[in-house]
């Protein structure tokens, strides 16, 4: 009977099968899983206490936010129907805010992104991963950057407070940051730093800090966008921005950047009869969040089942 | 520019698009969400103090919850690797708990099921819905359904004290059910009710009640598992059992109902090599909670993008 299964499993999947049994069953894990408990509580709370209304993620749908950065649509057919799996369900919340009964609303959304082979190194990229989707019709650019600010310390003081003996065991110390937190526009960092400068600025402060003025997707105002970025080389904390809604602008953009409009068919069809609503918003990666409250070198380690672009996948 | 839009909306899908619309915008949608959004923070709460650990969800993974009532997999290619759709991620919660440092988690757990159309009119089944996957070692049977009871009353009676007036607009009168719940067992309510005992019996009882000793799936133990059903006609809320953890057993099962071991075949060499743990749990349908809670009659209006078996999908 063993040799049947044994040979179920090449020797290469099973070694890589073995080391993953020892990260699942380290201590390590165990204190990462504390920290990140004590962090999605702190979410939760937070959100809730701002009366944020909780979505139910939105996995596969018609459509899916494009993403500028090439990462390609996975299709699905379902009874003659061809669906996604999201990237992320930017365009569903605001589709969600249409309503004259909602104003701000958030999601614990799973993103699948088949990220290239290349990301493997980096240390901060997942195949699947779970974002802190939120928008709001009553703030703006300011309002929701300072809410990002006090949410972002309600967590780290939160853990620190609670997860102390894990963070101790992973030897890491944790520094409230102090608000408003530093603001930098990327054109300047960029004439700077050339075009690493995310990743320069970021190994290079020791607080989470901003940037802002980028170019993205056809959804973003260009003038009222921002990233949150975690201190200490741990990268990207959060995209987000103010948002176009008018029927004009969306088209206009699509068509300069060469999109498929019949794509976002009924979107477009809901901004024309001028249903959707001048939001803003952000998302923040739960997965990168959790690495730099447990100052882990690598996104791997971050999770039982965490999948890394190029690795070859077991569980 | 108004007419080259129209052209990418056929008429029919117009009309859907234009129904969805009306349903976001709903009075009655937001009373929903209000109360959808209390029960999720009631069970976070609950969860966190009973010190579960939270695991982030798994969507894509080589393998999945085979599932006994023929949903078919949906597979990916991810460079050149298969990966799966998770229908539940049942199993990767038990291997977690392969850990010594882990007594209990939990997931908000994403699950997409390509039901047949057939189950388009039930008023329960979506394409695609959330569980609050849980898992313990520290508890058996009683253990556990007794936790359930004490979770299940805590959310009704936060849910029926924050949210009076959202209650009050969909004419739901809740009723905080009585502890310990009935239980029944599965082969006396087919021998009196036939087939549909399940549906009859909620349709007759006024309060939670459970069912127990069900022919399941592989993991399941016959002799140790149950289902919670919601009474009023809302039928299943949770299944769940005492778990096969053992490699004889686990194969056993397997050949006696023709699985493809093969497509299990890491999982199987984590049992061969007594890695596995006896583990009890249960997974609640958030979606089906929230009807229950709301009183709706069709599953399609707890959410803004439910997706229905058999129905057109435009969002």
């Amino acid at each position: 009977m063993k040799r049947s299964i044994k040979q179920t499993m090449e020797k290469t999947k099973l070694a890589i099968l073995l080391s993953k049994v020892k990260h699942v069953k380290s201590e390590k894990l165990a204190c990462v899983l504390a920290i990140q408990t004590e962090a999605l509580a702190a979410l939760h709370d937070f959100m809730h206490r701002r009366r944020f209304t909780q979505l139910m993620p939105v996995v596969v749908a018609p459509m899916t936010d494009p993403l500028c950065h090439g990462v390609h649509d996975i299709e699905i057919d379902c009874d003659s129907q061809k669906l996604k799996l999201t990237k992320s369900m930017i365009l569903h919340k605001f589709m969600a805010l249409m309503s004259d009964h909602l104003s701000h609303v958030y999601i614990m959304s799973p993103c699948v992104r088949l990220e290239p082979k290349a990301c493997k190194d980096s240390g901060r990229h997942l195949l699947e991963f779970t974002q802190l989707d939120m928008e709001t019709k009553d703030l703006q650019k300011e309002g929701f950057m300072s809410l990002i600010e006090e949410l972002v310390g309600y967590v780290v003081a939160r853990v620190k407070k609670k997860c102390d003996c894990a963070l101790r065991l992973l030897e890491r110390e944790l520094i409230v940051p102090k608000r408003p937190f530093k603001v930098f526009k990327s054109a300047d960092l960029k004439a700077r730093y050339g075009k690493d400068y995310e990743k320069i600025m970021s190994e290079k402060l020791k607080e989470p800090f901003w940037i802002t003025g980028f170019k993205r997707e056809f959804y973003d105002r260009e003038d009222a966008d921002y990233d949150l970025v975690w201190p200490e080389g741990f990268g990207e904390a959060m995209s987000g921005g103010q948002r176009h809604y008018k029927y004009g602008d969306l088209v206009r953009i699509m068509r300069d950047r060469g999109y498929d409009e019949k794509q976002f068919g009924a979107y477009l069809e809901l901004a024309r009869r001028g249903l959707l609503k001048p939001t803003c918003g952000g998302g923040i990666g739960i997965e990168r969040m959790v690495r730099f409250l447990t100052g882990l070198p690598h996104i791997r380690d971050v999770g039982p089942f965490t999948k890394v672009p190029g690795e070859d996948i077991v569980l």
